[in-house]
């Protein structure tokens, strides 16, 4: 791969902006009509971009792997996701806002249901409710063992995260998750030497927890899953010399946006109240990721039309983002969501650029098989930030 | 490159199951009409599969390069054919059943016919039939020299085979094969000084041979090539959570499989006795590897129409694979080899891949010019696995 490194070293500040527009799980599989949900979706605005535009398909991580959204993401945005890699408990925190701080570790966690065997009988303890949850973290909140602060935040029904702030600890942890329903929660165990204090102070806690917990029906113990340290990435916006935006809605984009340095702009969740921000914010910054996720999660339910009607709901705003004018305006996705499939997949995801630069396609449609034929051909998911910084003319030369 | 050691950590073992049918040689030139050989051949079921799955073309090596058999299947199996090298004596022993202990150093060897002044005169030496070989094999095999056993065995024709076998061995010699006539057969010599031993104890050997097989008018010397060890690859079926079978007619592909861990199983030679041996071992593996020799052996004579033929034989059986309910059939070739050219060449490869998770391509015939058109694209033959596994939906996600 070409990487990163030498777009750093030509990329230049301009005054040109860029609109990265991420339909979350964009890409699908053909519905009973032979045709995908996205060349399903009614699109004038988006067909009239891969008309004058280019038009091709990526790869998020490479062939036959299905990404994780932040893989996805981190591909998009010119990071080799295998190289950059985040883990889980990380990004949980960061979508609750949550500011961590260098050398914390921090899990996702799950309330589940254990017998008076301690054996685990459900793994999300009936979906309980965000309301409980609150109560339950705030219960095992703010304890202190050997220094190590511990610290427990609510996310949404049976998830909260679970962060350990004190000198020397180590995320090496293994999961006490063990996957499987029968059996009791894992105590923390040390992948390395190293990781040794963190563990016993950790399982110093799960003893507390347990105790904490007992004498309730449902939640009365958690699985923890994905410890993790902040990553230290190279800033994007160091990277491109970009002065970048993020504007999403849910939680977990805006925590990788934060990541990757990027100022995560204040919107409401939904497609209107994004596009708002991006107005609101468009004189200030010259690189925005706006991220909608309806198409996503309409894939996840393997709701076909639900799904087709979201990239609809997509196709309505596109003429408020080019009315803006932005200099380069990129339509991608993170990976493909099929609802045949009710996930992510691991198939090659749509993606158009349209700038004053492109050698237009004229493709009719934006979609699937169109895609294929485009001059941007199938392409690994990191070529497309170069491209775009291409386009907005702000690359420098390479070599003499 | 993506690389087998991501496949390795999020694949998973389910009970689906994956047919890989490789057409040896299936890629070829223009005939007089225009058309390649498999763009010739009558293959309707072979259109079927490519009108409602994805298909492309393959790079076995990389652009430009022509591979040998054994890195042509590398590739396919998802192994990196530069990083993993196998030498032909080693593959060569292996497809005769011959069991390599580790530490053996082996080479393929072929009769040569020289004249009164020992120079070669017949590289082949006239092809002696496999009878008259194995009784020279006979005559050379069993001796020790130095504590070095010395194991000749024959393979077909004027081929065999012979392994040097004892303490300290080194397979860092020279090819005894001149490559041309009019010379005579070279020394073994050392490429490093830790085989000088080895070189020693073969050229005692060869001087006996010579006289052994002295006052004979054909067949009277003999040529080394691809001195080599046993390598110790990963197992395909550990790499990918497979229980792989291999059905292979040819000793060759035999060997190769052996060499990655495959379940050899025992088949007739011919496309018919091949499919009996795949539908015997249906319900015990999750993997076939079925290798079809014909359509290579047809391209290396040079006989276009031998190779079409050969093709449409194939086509023919391909309702007995589907008649088995695969949950994938990947069809595809280890390389090209065109009738034009009477061997192996660099051109990229046609491949298909049926399951129920294609998007169509809707091509209307199995072939180079259609295969480049779809979607799968051009890519690395080592893409295929993770691809094939995926949709085979024996892949985790990766990532969060």
């Amino acid at each position: 791969m070409m990487g990163f490194e030498l777009v750093k070293d030509i990329a230049v500040s301009t005054a040109s902006k860029i609109v990265m527009l991420v339909i979350d799980g964009l890409g699908g599989l053909p519905g009973r009509d032979g045709k995908t949900e996205l060349e399903s979706a009614r699109t004038p605005n988006l067909d009239e971009l891969v008309r004058i535009g280019s038009a091709g398909l990526t790869q998020p991580v490479g062939p036959g792997i299905t990404p994780g959204s932040a893989p996805g993401h981190l591909a998009l945005f010119g990071y080799d996701p295998i190289a950059y890699n985040i883990g889980r408990g990380v990004l949980e925190a960061l979508g609750v806002d949550f500011d961590l701080k260098p050398g914390d570790v921090a899990a996702r966690g799950n309330f589940c249901t254990v017998n008076t065997n301690g054996e685990i009988t459900d793994r999300r303890a009936g979906r309980i409710s965000t309301e409980e949850s609150t109560r339950l973290c705030a219960m095992l909140d703010g304890q202190e063992i050997d220094g190590v602060q511990i610290i427990v935040r609510p996310v949404k029904e049976h998830r909260f995260i679970l962060v350990l702030r004190g000198e020397g600890l180590s995320a090496r942890l293994a999961d006490t998750d063990p996957q499987r329903l029968g059996v009791a929660p894992l105590p923390a165990v040390p992948a390395v030497p190293e990781a040794e204090r963190t563990a016993r102070v950790l399982n110093e806690f799960l003893i507390l927890a347990k105790d904490a917990l007992a004498g309730r029906a449902a939640a009365n113990m958690f699985l923890l899953r994905g410890f993790s340290g902040r990553p230290n990435f190279p800033a994007f916006g160091d990277a491109y010399k970009l002065k970048p935006a993020a504007i999403a809605g849910y939680p977990m984009y805006r925590g990788l946006a934060r990541v990757l340095g990027m100022d995560v702009r204040p919107t409401e969740s939904d497609v209107v109240g994004e596009i708002a921000a991006l107005k609101r914010d468009f004189a200030n910054y010259d690189f925005f990721f706006l991220h909608i996720k309806g198409a996503d999660a309409a894939g996840e339910d393997g709701d076909f039309a639900r799904k087709v009607a979201a990239i609809e709901e997509v196709d309505r705003i596109v003429p408020e983002i080019t009315a803006l004018a932005p200099d380069v305006l990129v339509v991608a996705g993170d990976h493909s969501t099929p609802a045949a499939i009710s996930g992510h997949s691991w198939h090659d995801v749509p993606c158009l650029i349209s700038s004053k630069w492109c050698r237009p396609d004229g493709l009719p449609k934006f979609g699937e098989a169109y895609c294929r034929l485009g001059s941007l051909g199938i392409m690994p998911a990191t070529a497309l930030m170069p491209l775009v910084m291409a386009h907005a003319q702000k690359l420098n030369k390479y070599g003499a």
